[in-house]
């Protein structure tokens, strides 16, 4: 196990440092390293907050300045940020008009969000959670929560553009319903993860074996089974997230594949040719595309493929500005 | 070895099918998908051309686009474009103005570019060439050319601003020659690099081995040496970049990590921490960062640090807005 760091237990903190230097015209850490948030807030706007484990970089402290969040909680590595975290960046930049928490669907993050909600409202501060569950790998009725991926981006850029447009909470939280439920993504990945503590990756995948429904912590997936030619990889995610659209939300997408980490642009730009033809030859009309490592799984060689089906206003707030240091047109 | 992808000698051709669907919008691929172009040209400006084997994506094709290059001729994987496909571009984008070459010191490239200019002189075209080599792990004094790295970015920024700025041709080769020798870059690798062609990785490193000076096809660099901490390496390129640079050129610095294709975000940031705090103890003002996977070799898991020392004129055109489907501001 080899990485660019200096002791292990302090990758994630020295990472959010160098990225706030880098950064520093844009951003301004908390104290203590505790969240990052844009430099300059937009007073009476609703300050939109996600956060989660460290190691997905750039979510989400890449997602951080006007179109998007106004603020991002890091966790150590595969660990979820604390409540008192949370409060911190709540009290930071709520301006009045309330603080919607975007939060990806595990255990962990789910719990202390929440815990820090009820803190946040105790001490007068209106919030609003929207869990986001795109990970179609998950069955439906297994009673297990489909865990939050690549969609989490989509999520984050829709709902944020909308919050600059002056949205209300309450409007904000129905809408992040919205673009959950038009959200679909499976991923895939052909070597495990390593944790910068750990001395050998875990989740090893033999020389010939790829994880289908990979989560992005390593999470085992739906099946292990042998490595096939993109094309095959390809129509078995699209077939899958195809089957959970609804017939009844039109035939717009947004089309998005999203490397985790280890994957070189050469591979997922030709996964998205093939997706992108997948979903033409189906009916689809590609409208919008994303390609790129955004939601990552440290230096995990795999990718997801993200759906989201757009009406005429999730459309129009995808394409708002965005000028974070991840996304920006 | 695994890779996302169908037959191992499609691979380029099907990657580049889908960097140009994902961004139909704005580029263009040229017949027989010999070139990528802006969709738009700019009447009367000089164009800028770079190329080189595929394999190092974003560079070249995700720098076409306002503000930085007209057309980019990518090769097969790791093997330049032929003296055709560049006059092929050369045609296609020639508004008039000429054209500028952009190339990287490798033999090959040289020599195919080269000879397009030729070609393209006889047939009317003003040509000129700006050549980079910012290696710095090659010593000057070695006979061999230095090799053209992560610099190769801020050459093809800088002088794309000043080209949309009305610069004329001879102005622009004269810039592009003040960028190359304003900067240096040097590169280390923790894992080789994988052909899809071969079945296994070129240049294999041992577990506890790093690469210390490698370019961006997996060569050998100055020496092959024992992993460390990352502020040991980060001081190591640090100081054979300072040794290189002009005492008289001013202490303002761009300052760029980049990633080799299989490095996550984390290293980089982390990396650039590091850089950053070692060129402000030494005296020098970072005034300007870019951090993430530009100029890649696959999916090597490495990383160079770029500096460039700026003068007011080269910090006006970095800062000028860039439209690219890889570079945006």
């Amino acid at each position: 196990m080899k990485k660019f760091m200096n002791e292990p237990a302090a990758m994630a903190a020295e990472s959010l440092a160098g990225f706030a230097a880098a950064h520093r015209d844009a951003i301004l850490l908390g104290a203590a390293g505790r969240f990052v948030r844009r430099r300059v807030l937009t007073p009476g706007k609703v300050a939109i907050i996600s956060g989660g484990g460290a190691g997905h970089e750039p979510l989400h402290v890449g997602f951080v300045g006007p179109g998007m969040l106004d603020a991002a909680c890091p966790g150590h590595m595969f660990t979820s940020p604390t409540p008192n975290q949370i409060v911190d960046a709540i009290k930071d930049v709520d301006q009045g008009a309330g603080v919607l928490l975007i939060v990806k669907n595990y255990d962990g993050d789910v719990m202390n969000f929440e815990m820090a909600a009820e803190l946040a409202a105790e001490n007068g501060h209106s919030i609003r959670v929207v869990l986001v569950a795109d990970d179609v790998s998950i069955p439906k009725v297994s009673g297990v929560g489909r865990r939050g991926l690549a969609g989490t981006l989509v999520v984050e850029k829709i709902v944020g553009a909308a919050a600059e447009a002056g949205w209300t909470l309450d409007a904000l939280a129905e809408l992040g319903g919205r673009v959950v439920a038009a959200t679909k993504t499976m991923g895939v990945a052909l070597k495990g993860t390593t944790l910068p503590s750990a001395s050998r990756e875990s989740n090893v995948l033999g020389e010939t074996d790829m994880e289908i429904g990979v989560g992005i912590h390593g999470e085992p997936g739906g099946a292990r089974v042998s490595i096939r030619p993109a094309a095959s990889i390809v129509t078995q995610l699209c077939e899958r997230i195809g089957a959970e659209l609804d017939p009844s939300a039109g035939n717009r997408m947004l089309l998005f594949v999203n490397g985790l980490g280890g994957t070189p642009l050469s591979e997922l730009y030709l996964t998205y040719g093939l997706a992108c033809d997948y979903w033409t030859a189906s009916g689809f009309a590609v409208e919008r595309s994303l390609v790129g490592s955004f939601v990552t799984s440290l230096d995990m060689h795999g990718l997801s493929i993200t759906v989201a089906i757009l009406d005429p206003q999730l459309e129009q707030f995808w394409d708002s500005p965005v000028h974070t240091t991840a996304l920006r047109w």
